[in-house]
């Protein structure tokens, strides 16, 4: 059997407040075995950009990346966000280690090519370097990845958090048995969105076309359900959505899903 | 005989000017055997500061360091600058990756103890982790150090440049053959200040007396040599001081100290 890994998402909302983060930072200290952090930081960005006078554009909840729009966020994603978590988890005993993908080339995209949309300085990942990281991971370093990438010519790019974190644990698969946890405000997925505790646990392929049906799942939890089976589909064993909770192993509120 | 590691610190000055950094990049990358960068940043978080009304406060040369500033310089000395370098050097075939002292727990330190100045979260060096350094080089990886390191409980501080490299340098030279260069905009220690060419090439203890005694080393440069010999005393082979083409194997115009 393969050793476990986990890889866990959390999103710029937690980030943002500190108690939040810290409460969350300590669970995932907690978490058994080898274990990977991928954040955000898109909220922290947009009110620095604020007081810079630099405006966030997003289409479909995508930052339209400019020179300057980059430059924030290489700031905030890479300093500001990066090195804070990474210094909160050495002073909860764990060995964490920063990382934009174009440190030590693990993770290498392209420019996104102009259709309709010019994102910009946005990257589409290309390789997943899972020797690199996996590396880190026998040196019992925790790899703590910020949403930046790089194209090897010397550009960083921007590069969405939920897709990296669903990259990572698809090239992770070939070495270990990974399970992919997307950390956010909610218990889970909700079959009644006004209600918290509405929460389906289990969603497999079966179920996920029911529900598709049904329409409960539509908006933003759509996309979000889609990263979560392409990665099922390419050898990740479990996906998890919930709240920081859910890092709690006593916790049962949260959505599991599978093949 | 011990592998040789170059450790290289360049200053603010190259990193502002794209070409100059650019320059410097290509140079380093093309430096033999192991090497190890250690960054400032200071002139760039001068005047983001100034865009959002952050006043940079210097003592000889230190920044006071407010909760503000440490954000600032977080930001701007491991995102804006070391990512930028990191990918310029993956650019140019160099494996570098970025680090400030809390990943991979690299540089502890201590919180400067407030005497007669309160120098804020500035951190005093006490620990370099030679072990997992020598796990990057050994893996082929090239370490990209910026000005920051951590107390190991959580929180981020401010630590010059110049002492970060010369520090490196000192715990290397257990496990290395190791050479200190400094980078800056003079081609090395100069005998009349107002005459770019008059390096001294060589300096020792001898020497160094004779020069400290006719007053030709003073103001800036003193610290700097004192760090210098500071080294030496501790094992560092040589050091170097000069500008960008000291890199260049076929320059000879720079200083180079030895006991």
């Amino acid at each position: 059997m393969a050793q476990k890994l986990s890889i866990v998402k959390i999103g710029g909302n937690v980030i943002e407040n500190k108690e939040e983060l810290s409460k969350f930072l300590t669970a995932f200290s907690k978490i058994e075995g080898l274990k990977i952090l991928v954040h955000g930081g898109g909220k922290l960005a947009t009110e620095l950009g604020k007081k810079l006078g630099i405006e966030s554009t997003l289409i479909n909840g995508r930052r339209i990346t400019d020179a300057q729009s980059l430059e924030l966020i290489t700031m905030v994603y890479g300093g500001l966000a990066n090195k804070n978590i990474v210094s909160k988890l050495q002073g909860v005993n764990c060995n964490a280690i920063g990382l934009s993908g174009a440190d030590a080339n693990v993770i290498q995209a392209v420019k996104r090519p102009v259709k309709d949309i010019n994102y910009g300085f946005a990257g589409d990942i290309v390789a997943v370097n899972s020797n690199a990281i996996n590396t880190m991971l026998q040196n019992k370093w925790t790899p703590v990845f910020c949403a930046l990438t790089h194209n090897k010519s010397g550009q960083l790019l921007n590069t969405n958090a939920d897709t990296i974190a669903s990259e990572i644990a698809i090239a992770m698969s070939s070495l270990y048995d990974t399970t992919l946890y997307y950390c956010f405000e909610k218990k889970g997925v909700l079959l009644d969105i006004t209600n918290e505790n509405s929460v389906v646990k289990k969603i497999n392929t079966e179920t996920y076309k029911e529900l598709l049906d049904s329409k409960v799942i539509a908006d933003g939890m759509l996309p979000k359900l889609e990263n979560c089976f392409n990665a099922l589909h390419k050898k990740v064993t479990t996906v998890c959505i919930g709240d920081v909770s859910m890092l709690d192993k006593n916790e049962t509120l949260y959505t599991t899903i599978t093949l």
